[in-house]
């Protein structure tokens, strides 16, 4: 984590941790630094309007940000900054993540969140998909993740076992 | 509306006036005063933050807040005053409010919205819940709230037509 | 518990207790006593009919009711006191708490309940809804309130462990 | 109308009668004698008490309740009479029936409500299902019941028009 | 288990038994004599075709029948008799018994099953309408449903332990 | 319709129609006789359960079964025959369909349905479904709708107008 | 597994081999061959267009395809075949299988797949299905089909125990 | 429409131009140039390969896909590219494109699409992350969007007309 990532992570609380960890795993993988951060939409209001109006001049270029339930903040994030924003819905307790995706993708005309599925897939593939924007502008890093994709291909078994 | 209003009436946007006048209209008859504005949470998010932390100063006794979709504006409200906000889920385009609903009603804990039924019915009983509150100290509007029951009551025909 | 409490926390079953337990928790914490029953509005209906009639004279400020399933009890109460009714969804059995959010949400126009989030989530915050509730009208309870709430944004960690 | 009627039919309010007259029909065609009636869970609460526990005396053999939205009705009348309840989940305006649905059929154990289908179907159902019931001790209404019956088999054409 | 039984109890599969037992429970505590069937639709249809016509004959006076997933039991019972059919949804592997449920309650006009709740509390439910259903001509099961039910009210404490 | 046709289409009412006449027109492109009738689960279950059982000797070789609601049509005539079944949920008043897929595509293990899309889609693909089945065994007919397929290719356009 | 084989089973990934192991164990006990492999319609695309644009020369007369969550795995092998699909909605994590069986079910029209229900009974049925697609032009198979429904029938139970 | 564009908007059908077009006019306010396509994954999946393995060579830096019902464009795209990849989840006839939003967002590990919003909402949404998308490596665009996200905010009012 330090001042030259491009990718910010951010979650609600410490417990979405266990989800948002794949994000950072796979940017990892792919020798993408990450600035990993716990920004709460409904306990720390402030720290995430500081966050998400920094956000460009912090020099990011994809936010990811997951949360759970009533999950506001990738939606609030993306309504400060015009840097685009990923939104991965953790599952909750009672709706299994149910609230949680019409809460990040059901944005209204004008402020975009890109959605991923709901839990460790989606964070997962949040990483995947900031690593692809990314990509746009720096050709290591599209041969790193053609690799991941041609690797992952790979290890599809013909038959099960 | 005036600077002597105890409720704000808030809505995402224009198109929510429809449903959220039913909150304006039963307060009216009840002669509570309402400040009405539209504050959206995703493109006015610095409005919002300001009526928010200003709601105490200027002299709010509760926030009615009324959004759509992935609607963010009664928790974000909520997030940054103690007074208390209670929520209004607009009917959605697509899922007609179920969104709306779960965005509103599924707070984590530590940050409540006194959420209300999906729509207009939603709407005018924000109202009277609003009057409610109020009427706990004081006791003109409690004994007009208890009359607005009672004729509600006596409206009820003893049998269909 | 004693007749001087403005809260009564009312719950359809000894089962409910579980959940509301937080909402005692948290209005314990913030100093507001509170008047803790099991009201069923199926089991007993006579004994919910004075309890919610008998509210006001008894000095409730704000009642509290969770329920399950089917849950009628937050809605019978409120169509029986002009006193606020918050309702907290326990999550249920077979549907997670869906039917009893739909059931204590969806209220007709003419009697409100403000509802919060399905389980512990939402009996925590009726208590905080409660406290922010009496709070209009008591500046300690409200001090004690933002200094709950700035403790609570005091506890969220800068990054995830 | 009258005193003499084995099945009530009660509904939430005038807007449900829409729905709730395919009852009626169905039983006028079997020669069964109705008392209808509006009576509000929420907002005429005190007349459902009366109703409900008068309706053993008032010589009902079977209760059909329809309501829409949070549909408290059959089940609360179900609270206050042993007398078998039917209940007929009106279709609402946002959730199409289905929190109609789940209010009605989730009760908890020991209080039992019948429900039937949402809307006129279910309206229907509930005439004839409450016929069925009489006839268990009327062995012309059973012969009637078994007509009509037959009457609805024999009116099923052999192929599309 | 006798000739003499008004009560049938069926299931789809030995797997229903589970919940369905609940139904036999309450009614051999309000003794009322019940005859315990597996009578699957889809395994057995002319079992099932044979039951449900000689249903009448038998003696039967109600018919519970409890089935999950796909839960066309009740229904097809239904289609073949007119004695009044209870309908009980399992719950479901995958989907909690909302298959059940749809599959049972949503019965198109001319066809009734009356529907209880998801799983045990709905078989239990289902012992108790049965049983309410045959106190219209028996004072004495009456007098034992009430007392059923006057003891179930007497079991709700005051206060949560 | 004639004696020689392999595929029967029946639904279980007249306004079932409506969507199921897209099975028949794609067949009848596809040059497929189709015997088309009326089968009600509910209102004659003794027609459905000679034509399940007869379905075999009639020389059915696949048979489409449209129904709505609590559609127990395509599930209760695979119960009573081993030709393959294929289902079509009509689309619901209240629910839309999803009351019908649930019903038909649930099915428990042991007696499958091959369920297709909720209305007209699913209707036509039934028919294209049933042909494929079909041409399994028929060369021209697997060159007519390989044709018919392609032909659909080609009427993709470039671009949207 | 071999080059007669008129089966294909496949599946998107190995975790789901738990599910559709149930079609390939039915299709043994009918003594039909199969051949099943692992083809990811997201991971290794040209893997699944090869096999469904081959599956015609391969010998297939049916192909069961078996995914999770967004499974497209049945309907990208039906757009490029006009085999017979059948497709298994394997249970998801978060969902429960719901995403898996609209994913599946909801095919537009001119590409059909026939669906089972979620999980271990779907993959049961899409087992039985395919057997009885082949029995049309198979008389022995024909016999072992009927065979098993037979034996299945025989194994209901009278009672439960 | 030119070898030029940076983003490609692609649909699986003409019927979804109505809600796509929005996509389109928001890049063309924002001066970025767009090559628009119809490609079926079902209908069309070969040109579907060709589109997506060809995307990098096209010199697309985002490709935006919409459709409806069983959605499996955007994956089927993703699967072939590592060029990020925007869902719109196009509203569907019987579920209002519920199904197209699980059908969509629901990815697999591995292989990522950022989903929008159901219907005309998601389409601008979608338009305007593919703008910041590029914004990321071209300044001028970022102070388009930039302008445009603050013409957006200076068009709302303060109060409901």
């Amino acid at each position: 984590m330090s001042g030259s990532a491009k990718v910010a992570i951010v979650m609600g609380s410490q417990s979405d941790w266990e989800t948002m960890q794949r994000a950072a795993d796979v940017l990892a993988e792919l020798e993408v630094e990450t600035d990993i951060r716990i920004v709460s939409a409904h306990r720390t209001p402030e720290r995430m309007a500081e966050f998400a109006r920094g956000a460009e001049e912090s020099g990011f270029h994809v936010i990811i940000a997951g949360a759970g339930g009533a999950a506001h903040l990738p939606g609030m994030i993306a309504a400060q900054t015009h840097i685009p924003v990923l939104g991965v819905p953790v599952k909750s307790r009672a709706l299994n993540g149910q609230d949680s995706l019409l809460s990040i993708v059901q944005m209204p005309a004008g402020i975009p969140v890109g959605t991923l599925a709901i839990g460790e897939a989606g964070a997962t593939n949040a990483g995947l998909l900031a690593a692809a924007i990314l990509a746009n502008g720096d050709g290591d890093l599209a041969t790193r993740l053609k690799d991941w994709r041609a690797a992952q291909t790979a290890r599809v078994a013909e038959r099960p076992e």
